[in-house]
């Protein structure tokens, strides 16, 4: 078998490759995409997930749907954009990343205004390119700076899936992991499976075993043992939203894996493009924590495996105090200690 | 609907009742057998669970197998009962209550050899009623002492299955929250669904609705969430072993929920029968622990949900140091302190 990092999003010559992770982990399978209709049901249909990704995909596919867009003058063509941009945000319309990525396209079109529309399409072309170029440097250079917490030899736990698959390459979390693999280092994962959605099984897994990584998978509830049984030298999450104070909200069971590391004396890191990083989030507590449907969990695998009209909690996220977090890795550097006094230094 | 403390095996004017718990959570199904084949089946399937319930169910199955024994003389009627009881040990030849039983039956027929073989045979039935009678006052006097430790309006979380379809009765762990609602109080609980095999999910949840107890669902994961936001008051959980030094063998994640509750300064108490106490054990380091097959894992609910070929480590149980445990509360009293010195008095 041959081992790739894998990018689950590609654009090359006209065509939009999206790895379909609907069909994951069993079957393998890459979208060849020429239609914007097609790229808008990728998003839709949550084959293309991760916020990046999702941004990455709709900026690609915004010039499938420009390829046959009028040349003639530049108001023409802007309306077809406009048309097409409307269209392709109308496929995720909570997906914060996916509206972020469309206006980086509108506003490169309107600055590139002046020019003949042929020259316009390549720039835009050019810009989809860089919005996943900037991407896997961002991850990449998480990476590069986790990698200087880590050392050869060592086992990494990590729960839910902040990886190669959600962003343009690398992941966030997993970053590192790739980053000492093409070092040569051997470094082992222990992989949650992360209830109720279980990405850890799904695509934590399936990812690291594409790229020839020592992956073994364990239940949320066997983190305890593999720790005390000193398995494990680190721990790597990745994040939803870091707080002001250094708070972290994150995949549900994050928090009791942080707590579990701390009383085994394992550093806990967290992974977090700044993008993440929200100053305006006072603390943990004035984060929302969405609470989701209860047949996640009492058919989250098509199979009914608790009574009917159970009482179900099932919080999606759950929040990381700052006490817990050895150290948060960010793009732009490793910020520890006084998160508080650290974190706004990001943004300078 | 009415609520009940269910009794899953029973034994009424010759026909055995056994709750089939293959079909729970979703079909509540007793089985009404009067064949001692039948209930070869029911243990061999697995329709009866929980070593006291094998136990009890193997007792009366064996009466079963006598109805038509001949009456004349001890040696014809000895031989037919030896060959039943045979019979019975091969349908779950690893449960050690089964034979403890079986041999139980054994003794008492060989007590009574002097008797009329009709009377005999009522002794039998005498004492597979004792068997289940004092099962079910074991169950009884461990919620009594844990009852004491409890109190009105309070939550409780456990891990597993550790309840009165496991015993003749009220379980163990779950015995404190049956006696609790009986006096009227109100204890609400939460049910971490323990995974891989979801016994929280499928039968701690339905054998407590049951009874009319509000319970709560929740992911194993979502158990730190839960305690970080204030909402239980002790967990409770049952266990397989525990060795002379207050170490506890348990399902596996019992060891992480020990290990959360001492972070949110929430009592730990393991129920423990004194059966289980093993002084030949002196740590939780001499306990075995078996590891499973990696498909109660990557498709433990009939559906793959791992990548082929994945490394899975699937260990059943895990053991809790003595230091995180709050007290054992057996059936002949609450265990606390320096249990390597007060354990054995359990056996003065």
């Amino acid at each position: 078998m041959e081992h790739t990092f894998l990018q689950s999003v590609t654009f090359k010559e006209g065509t939009l490759y999206i790895l379909d992770q609907t069909k994951l982990p069993t079957i393998t399978e890459f979208l060849e995409i020429t239609e914007i209709e097609d790229a808008w049901d990728a998003i839709k249909q949550l084959k293309v997930r991760g916020a990046p990704a999702i941004g990455i995909a709709a900026a690609y596919g915004l010039l499938l749907g420009l390829k046959n867009a009028p040349e003639e003058n530049f108001d023409s063509f802007y309306g077809v954009l406009k048309e097409n941009l409307t269209y392709l945000e109308t496929s995720r319309p909570t997906a914060v990343n996916l509206f972020w990525a469309l206006k980086r396209m509108d506003e490169r079109a309107k600055l590139e205004r002046e020019k003949p529309v042929a020259e316009i399409k390549a720039a835009l072309e050019e810009e989809a390119h860089l919005i996943r170029q900037e991407d896997e440097e961002v991850c990449r250079s998480i990476g590069e700076h986790a990698l200087t917490l880590f050392h050869d030899g060592m086992t990494v736990l990590t729960h839910c899936n902040a990886g190669g698959i959600a962003t343009a390459k690398y992941g966030t979390a997993l970053a590192p992991i790739y980053l000492a693999k093409e070092k040569g280092w051997d470094i082992k994962v222990y992989a949650d499976e992360t209830r109720p959605l279980l990405q850890g099984a799904r695509l934590t897994t399936w990812e690291l075993m594409q790229a020839g990584i020592d992956v073994t998978l364990i239940t949320d509830s066997m983190a305890a043992m593999v720790m005390h049984k000193g398995l494990i030298q680190a721990v790597i999450v990745g994040c939803d939203r870091v707080a002001a104070n250094g708070d972290v909200a994150n995949k549900i069971g994050t928090y009791g894996v942080a707590l579990l590391a701390k009383a085994h004396n394992i550093p806990f890191y967290v992974a977090a493009p700044t993008p993440t990083v929200d100053l305006d989030t006072k603390t943990g507590h004035d984060i929302p924590i969405e609470e989701r449907g209860m047949e996640e969990i009492t058919e989250g695998l098509g199979k009914q495996t608790a009574p009917e009209g159970v009482k179900v909690f099932n919080p999606a996220f759950d929040v990381t105090p700052h006490e817990l977090i050895t150290a948060i890795i960010t793009e732009k550097g490793i910020i520890k200690g006084n998160y508080q006094e650290e974190l706004p230094k990001l943004f300078i």
